[in-house]
């Protein structure tokens, strides 16, 4: 590393996650910058140098091209946004937020601008159209030639036994997470109430978010009898649909010396951001996201045991119980058990997904990776209220995107750090 | 700037642009892959750290998400492109692959990769279904509320002497350019012969370039003798439909210092790379490449007069006398007479577009920036043959995309130096 500055995060934000038919794009896109701009306690926009903008869905939407452009505009005209910022726009499947923040932040580590705006927005609920929302998620995946996918998923089904279907109606994601369950339960002895108990966590934290779309408590058998998606995953252990955006300002070392102490206090740094990408993986091998957390802890210069809360990427339930694997927090093979035992539990070892997670907070693919970071740095903060881990101080977000074979397609693992 | 480290351009290719209905994405990437990689002179990409990867249209061929990966599965699968690299989509409209290659510039200079690919892919051109072409050059402006910049155009286009229209086979990017000519020609005095001078010029440059989509001489009364798209612009004022990929490979100081000296020698040093955003401008108002040109030069401590070869976007032969100005080649109004007069020709005071430009050498929107980087990267190592522009040292390349309102909507200068 040439050269490795410090970068905060100084305001973040989410909108509660949500079926939103009657809010636009522009909207949500409203109401996240104006939320993180007050959560910056910044006074107005006018120093913001760039923009990163996050969204998977708005081709389907009539909107393929210059999509953070054209959501800013009324903010612009309205004197809310400053005329002549550059707007990146950047796409990662499920991790396109966290990849969008990782722009920003390297925009700032390059020396490039001392302050960026990172944001995620994102509709995929169609009202009386699911075969668009069906559409937007079939995009993640390679559809220019479906056979080279579908044959290797017919191996790996098979080797995991858990055959490969797909079909109308079938979410290709949901019966890739299926398959990996269905290994990892053959192969360590995980258990289908093992992967319950992590999503009626999940439910139950996501029971003390006022910004999560399912706020309501469950029980591990309540989990367990709700409607199958793909054996052995049920309804409330994948993440449903809906939309949302969320946010975060992030800031040079040099701008946040010159912020009133106030708002250098709330500040939050940035100590790592890896991304790595997807391969056509065989179940045995470890995926991307143990690649990209590697890279992270080596960056931030900390290991797993560091970490006091994590979010983590649970699309369904099997995920969270795979991910506390790949970002060490315990051993290869162990996550059944560690996620049964309840270790990840707000009063755990290692809280993980205090929001809710994807399966409870919700999942609006283009604003996810930025909603975790807002958790995170409520976490840190210590404003989580309901759900606050004591003592919080490093706090990692792992998100994945896309599907590429038996894993995602890319991969982002942000660590974040709160100075006492 | 806190820190400005050095990036060097060791690679740069483009395939020739063009219709190609036989060729599909992946077919392009790997041409585009594969030459970039024999022009930088490295055994094989295994020390490429990640990949920003540029493109606009293939949400319309059904791969909204996750296309670099897509578009790379078979070089992974073929041993030929590193497995588990990050790859970060990107896109602004015709600004695309710019967008691209400044990502990969800032990830390099933030200390986080010492090789990084920047890669522009598209196909534009859809076989006996035009309205799908037009569908993606409609997605570059504001479709979620269109009215917003239809009444600006027509405020400004009445301002202009050219009323605003719209309707079916009308494309808004020719119309905006013409109000925008016809705004210059009653302000300045321009005339259609000078955009045809410049129109012909390029042509004449194309037909010397062997990846030029049109490779055949035109003279000026040819080109005003043309069919019309919309006064004063006749076709061949106007960028063709096409297809094509460009791709350049970038490092790190500390990596080119291992690389052989044969590779050395060729290596094109990156002094700037700037980006602006667009909005509402009224056509009095200097547009948002000035304010990305002035930064650019700033960054690279130089001024207009060094610039020995430039590359700028002539979506319409009119936009080449407005970026000359823009660009501080000539005084601002002056642009109609430079050009005119003949100082952008390849033996003119600054040749611009020598690989003739977006009108002759062709426009597949996300591949288009990238292309300019070639064309400069070749003049800067004398490699440009017939259009080669002697000892060119300083080259800046100015690339735009979307419509916003009487201007882009993203902006990207770049200026490259070769040290002797």
């Amino acid at each position: 590393m040439a050269h490795m500055a410090d970068v905060y995060i100084i305001g973040s934000y989410s909108t509660r996650f949500q079926k939103w038919p009657d809010k636009s794009f522009k909207d949500l896109t409203r109401e996240a910058y104006l939320g993180v701009l007050g959560d910056s306690g910044l006074d107005d926009g006018s120093d913001i140098e760039i923009a990163y903008f996050g969204n998977c869905g708005l081709g389907t939407w009539g909107q393929p091209c210059i999509r953070g452009q054209v959501c800013f505009t009324p903010l612009v005209r309205d004197g809310l946004f400053p005329e002549r910022v550059p707007m990146v726009n950047v796409e990662d499947a499920c991790a396109t937020s966290s990849v969008a923040m990782n722009g920003a932040w390297k925009d700032i580590l390059s020396g490039q601008s001392h302050l960026a705006l990172a944001m995620g927005v994102e509709k995929t609920y169609v009202p009386g159209d699911p075969a668009r929302t069906m559409e937007l998620f079939a995009g993640g995946i390679d559809q220019l030639d479906p056979g080279e996918w579908q044959a290797h998923y017919r191996q790996q089904g098979e080797a995991a036994g858990k055959p490969f279907e797909t079909g109308p109606g079938r979410t290709i994601f949901m019966d890739t997470y299926a398959m990996q369950a269905s290994h990892h339960m053959r192969k360590w002895g995980t258990t289908q109430e093992q992967i319950a108990i992590g999503a009626a966590k999940n439910h139950n934290n996501g029971a003390l978010n006022p910004l999560a779309q399912y706020q309501f408590e469950m029980s591990v058998d309540e989990v367990l009898a709700d409607r199958e998606v793909s054996h052995p995953l049920t309804r409330s252990m994948c993440a449903p649909i809906g939309d949302g955006a969320a946010a975060a300002i992030l800031c040079s070392a040099d701008y946040l010396r010159n912020l009133p102490s106030d708002v250098q206090s709330r500040a939050v740094k940035v100590k790592a951001s890896a991304l790595s990408g997807g391969k056509y993986r065989s179940l045995d091998e470890p995926g991307l996201t143990k690649i990209a957390a590697d890279k992270a802890y080596a960056m931030a210069g900390i290991s797993p045991a560091d970490i006091d809360v994590a979010e983590v990427h649970d699309a369904t339930s099997f995920c969270e119980i795979y991910q506390v694997e790949m970002m060490g927090f315990c051993e290869i093979g162990a996550g059944g058990k560690f996620v049964g035992d309840g270790h990840t539990m707000l009063d755990g070892k290692i809280p993980v997904n205090t929001s809710g997670g994807l399966v409870s907070k919700g999942h609006p693919v283009g604003a996810t990776g930025l909603s975790m970071i807002y958790e995170l740095v409520a976490q840190l903060r210590g404003e989580a209220g309901a759900r606050q881990v004591d003592g919080a101080r490093l706090a990692l977000a792992e998100n994945g995107g896309g599907v590429m074979g038996m894993e995602e397609a890319a991969a982002c693992i942000t660590i974040l750090e709160k100075d006492s």
